[in-house]
């Protein structure tokens, strides 16, 4: 069995880098507290007995030798980045669960069939270098890398190049045939409310909904905020602000609401920033989600008509760019009737679709995936008081343990 | 008379410095190309017989004596700043003509009764440090210099420190007792569509229309947008687009759009700026503005209760900050009356309430003032493509020297 304070001192420990003053956590990929937070996953691993595989977009594997080292090794991989402002237990909690079961193999001397491997995926956040799951994506096939290494922050820096800077641009290649596994299992906070209603510990992830995410460039007439009669303004910022507020209406007040069509605007930026000069450039994020991907689909449809009909009342151009889309998706039969099992043995059998991505996602295009989710407070994430309880974390753990150990066996 | 040609040419040596490659003009308060065409206005002035005092907000007072050297001198005053977008003409014009006119008294050996000095105010265009006319507004007793010198840019660079780094912090009382001026006279821009569509060269100013500014915090909390219901979030973006979109309907769908109320958010800062988390934290720079006191108060109060209804509607804590408060005004009689025999002069009889500040509005508060517009094509300002004709500008430029004079005699 696994054990809850030793899980808890972990979690704590994994958290001495980057944490806030709130109580929570910004540790954006390849920052400073990135690296030391991946030193001291090294560290740990290796006295549970690992050895370390770092690839070319930082993905650390922490491999435990099994009975049958010619066998890929079975992953228990999630992410140690977080959110601007994140908390402690997204990403964080799947990598110490996975730490958490080298543990108690290596404290019963157990040796599995297969070896077994903790992965820190990197960037999986997406907050510093979009789309999200990227290194994840690019062991999957989703992405070369040669686009992941390209990507950027707000700043102009790529991510290969802050992967170098921080020293964990590795040599093996970020890729499931030249560096495969078997399997893949991830423990994750569930991030939203269903566990916690249902006052369940942990649940069964049936599989995850589908998403995608835009860039939205609008262009509009720099002029002055005094003189400008409003009929003769192209007001970027304007335009910017209706299509904010029909994004909302959309999922809100039209049939994609009730099927759970959901779509945000984060992020925007407005130039030049001056109080007196109509803003004449902003650009937006857009983030649509839904249950089925024909629901994303409509809602990027209906999304893109309205803002055509605004650009053409305020006098605007726009660029309309999909940068991301991460279809619906189930997880593999065989792996998720493992984590059925185990979570009965504690006593728990909801089966959730995540609304969240993860990198389960991508690792399921390629070996078979499942997950296991842990009840999170009200359901929030994202935010600094995200919370999980020790007993649910280790509930987590547990299921983990369970489900991967009858995973080895079969 | 003046010189057409060499108004043209004064006026393109002064943006030698801060030219954008659109054509435009950047020339932010305090920023190297602010340097350098400050060193460049005295270096020229000095040669029509100019001694210079620099105040200790580093308004620049370029002095020739005339007959009477006991009187304050009558200045011919505006602005060598720009906006960030900003054009050739906003505010330099008026200091070209001031220099104009020094030009033209030094090669006839003309010298006046009163001494003349052409003034460079800084920061008219409050576009790096806000609010506008903030040293004008210092010297006419609005603000006081530990307020004016505290101001901060974006970057947390206060305006006191920019003026020590630049070497123009001088040591001048920045005060109209202290460093008096009989009366102020400007020749700008009218940065509207009025004198083009009337097809004039020059305008009289008979005043100036109310203005107030704003800042706008709106706190919501950060959330998952993945995971994170619709009806469960406190989403400060929308909350601040559905501000932009009642501004904007609140002056162009009101009384208050007939008699000429103008609203704008032209400013927006977001965090945490992260596509998948909800944003916690928005900024807003609202600009409000009329020809009566009264019409902008009205647009206060119902932009301020209709955000408040919006933050009551998505959870949102507003914080509504009226940080600048500047009253319509009209000008001083008897120097209105030497534009109005000038400008007649050259054929013009056209008076306009400018819709924009002018460091004029400052100095009215304790010398008698005035101000005359130029023609702009299609009203265009704060653009880069901001432009009047040459033959535009050397009327500016007379209509000033008249105005000028006759005060002088006067
Ligand atoms: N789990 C998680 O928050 N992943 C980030 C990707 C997403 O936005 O869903
Ligand atoms: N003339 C001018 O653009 N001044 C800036 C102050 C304002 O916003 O009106």
């Amino acid at each position: 069995h696994v054990d809850a304070a030793r899980i808890n001192a972990t979690l704590q420990a994994s958290c001495a880098w980057g944490n806030t003053s709130d109580g929570g956590m910004n540790r954006l990929t390849c920052n400073k507290d990135d690296k030391n937070v991946r030193d001291w996953f090294i560290a740990e691993t290796k006295k549970y007995g690992c050895h370390h595989r770092i690839d070319e977009m930082g993905n650390i594997f922490a491999i435990r030798p099994g009975q049958n080292n010619n066998l890929a090794p079975i992953g228990l991989g999630s992410h140690l980045d977080t959110q601007p402002t994140g908390g402690k237990y997204d990403g964080i909690l799947g990598v110490v669960c996975g730490m958490e079961v080298l543990q108690v193999l290596h404290t019963n001397n157990i040796t599995t069939y297969a070896p077994v491997a903790v992965v820190d995926w990197t960037n999986e956040e997406g907050a510093r270098f979009p789309p999200a799951m990227l290194c994840s994506g690019v062991w999957g096939g989703e992405f070369t890398v040669k686009y992941a290494q390209g990507r950027q922050d707000p700043e102009g820096n790529t991510l290969g190049g802050e992967l170098k800077r921080i020293g964990y641009m590795g040599t093996t290649p970020c890729s499931f045939e030249a560096n495969p596994l078997l399997a893949h299992f991830e423990v994750h906070i569930e991030q939203g409310p269903i566990l916690d209603v249902a006052e369940k510990s942990v649940g069964i992830v049936r599989g995850v909904q589908s998403m995608r995410w835009y860039n939205i460039g609008i262009e509009g007439r720099e002029a002055h905020t005094g003189t400008t009669p409003m009929d003769r303004r192209s007001d970027a910022l304007l335009g910017a602000a209706k299509m904010i507020v029909e994004t909302n209406r959309i999922v809100t007040e039209t049939d994609v609401a009730p099927r759970g069509g959901r779509a945000t605007i984060a992020v925007i930026n407005s130039l030049p920033q001056s109080i007196n000069t109509i803003a004449g450039h902003v650009s937006l994020g857009l983030d649509i989600r839904a249950p089925a991907d024909s629901d994303v689909e409509l809602i990027e449809r209906r999304c893109r008509e309205a803002f055509e009909t605004i650009c053409q009342q305020h006098g605007l151009e726009m660029t309309f760019d999909n940068f991301w889309i991460s279809p619906a998706l189930n997880f593999d039969p065989i792996m998720v009737s493992c984590v059925k099992q185990s979570v009965a043995d504690l006593g728990c059998d909801m089966e959730i679709v995540s609304g969240a991505g993860h990198d389960s996602v991508y690792t399921s295009r390629k070996v078979p995936t499942a997950m296991i989710f842990v009840r999170c407070k009200d359901g929030v994430s994202h935010h600094p008081s995200e919370y999980s309880r020790e007993e649910d974390c280790a509930a987590g753990a547990e299921a983990l343990l369970g489900a991967y150990l009858r995973y080895d066996d079969y």
